[in-house]
């Protein structure tokens, strides 16, 4: 199933994607598609209400979408997770996954625009595969069960601003954390539909030329290693957003390094899990 | 005001303390001292109900109080931000304030156990002055506004993995977020009797002997400019943590290094904000 969650009418709205602009209202079945969703069967029973045929068509289009997951309890990011990234960035190949973690405050929808902060000079894009977890994991014992902690997956744009990141003292999470820095969405897919999460094209393009152009068959610990490995520093709780790192073709990589400018146009997709679009504004 | 949430009975109760062991229960005004109770005039609420003397006795002890503060929406740390520390830590005294972040599922009571991670072997403390958020912060123009986003002041417990933090690659995030590395309360203290938070002694302890013995005078970024800063890079909300770094006397920094072992009592105040009691348990 393909899950959104709907602007209409000053509400949210959680529906699904049962055709390419057909929808249907769940409403009926949660008010939200939260963590205590997830983790309350949520999905067996909304399963049971499509087959049931009890959920009304809402009168409203995909790109009303909002972003897939309501604010999580946190939003872990995975640095340098793929080789060729790693090497635009001048950085190591990690031996251990790198995690820092974004402001829950940054998570905007797939189709708002992204502010480009008031003293940002150097505007970075990142596309990457979000997981959102739907059933709590701690000290997971082995990376098998890992997958089965998964609600589903997302796109995510991991908005950076390189100067703040890297120029300014200490960690990254200061280039991470700006609000519009994490557009999530527009679907979150469940992992029957996804298939493989090793295996989705992924790419983005600034303008409509094509920037990053990757598989998630490249990154250098994959999902299931990600959520064995995290849960054995922390607590992963059901509504928790992890983004798993870039492939090569950041910005920063490139040789002049381009960032971007108020007016560019931003859209990223992955393999089955639909495509975002942002337009980068001037932030007020 | 000292605000407290109190555990009865399976519920928190929001409770101010009027003496030494006297609650009064505040469920009447607000259902927790969250976010929203802040930005919506909550203290003002409160003092016009303790004025009228509407309040009712809560039969139940200060040393029952869970976190001073619900879940916030993030956990905003800041790294060697006493010149001493630094020195300690052996690295250099930052030009600009070094921001990471902790899990938000970190948080805990100020008297619940410390667990240690089952693959802990330097296990650190850190006590440090927490600034909670009482509305909306961001591009703040001054220093001298800042203070006014602030909802009170309460004690935490920065609790650090150092080989997590150090030696795992990559970012401290890692060594700081396992659940119980955030211990914090039992009160917040509202700035108006909290006093100049430039000027608060505080101590902590590890079995009765003295470790850290600091005064919030010698931070190199004060409260004021700590928040003036973290607005330009992320929205401060209401209800968002802040800690503000330790003083001298962790355990990393001597020599030989002292780490906490299971069974170790961990105690630690700050001037006119109470006292915090743990005890170091191996983690299930």
């Amino acid at each position: 199933m393909k899950l959104l969650r709907i602007r209409k009418d000053g509400n949210v709205i959680p529906a699904i994607l049962v055709s390419e602009e057909k929808l249907l209202d769940c409403s009926s079945i949660t008010a939200d598609f939260d963590g205590e969703f997830y983790e309350s069967e949520g999905i067996s029973k909304l399963e049971a209400a499509l087959k049931a045929n009890t959920l009304p068509v809402l009168e409203a289009s995909p790109e009303d979408a909002d972003s897939s997951i309501p604010r999580p309890g946190k939003i872990v990011c995975i640095g340098l997770n793929y080789s060729d990234h790693a090497k635009e960035a001048g950085m190591a190949e990690p031996d251990e996954p790198i995690i820092f973690m974004k402001a829950t405050s940054a998570l905007s929808g797939p189709f708002d625009p992204i502010r480009k902060p008031r003293a940002a000079t150097e505007l970075d894009w990142e596309v990457e595969l979000g997981i959102v977890i739907g059933k709590t994991a701690r000290y997971l014992e082995s990376e098998e069960e890992a997958l089965s902690h998964v609600a589903g997956y997302t796109v995510a744009n991991d908005v950076s601003e390189r100067a703040f990141q890297l120029k300014h003292g200490g960690q990254w999470t200061k280039g991470k954390s700006h609000d519009t820095f994490c557009p999530t969405g527009p679907w979150l897919v469940t992992p029957d539909e996804a298939g493989d999460p090793q295996n989705l094209q992924m790419t983005l393009s600034v303008n409509g030329e094509t920037m990053q152009n990757g598989n998630t068959k490249t990154m250098i610990f994959p999902v299931s290693k990600i959520i064995h490995y995290l849960s054995q520093y922390m607590t992963l709780e059901a509504g928790d957003l992890i983004i798993t790192g870039t492939p090569p073709g950041v910005g920063a990589g490139m040789v002049p390094q381009k960032w971007l400018q108020v007016g560019d146009v931003v859209s990223l997709s992955i393999e089955g899990l639909g495509t975002q679009t942002q337009t980068v504004i001037a932030d007020e």
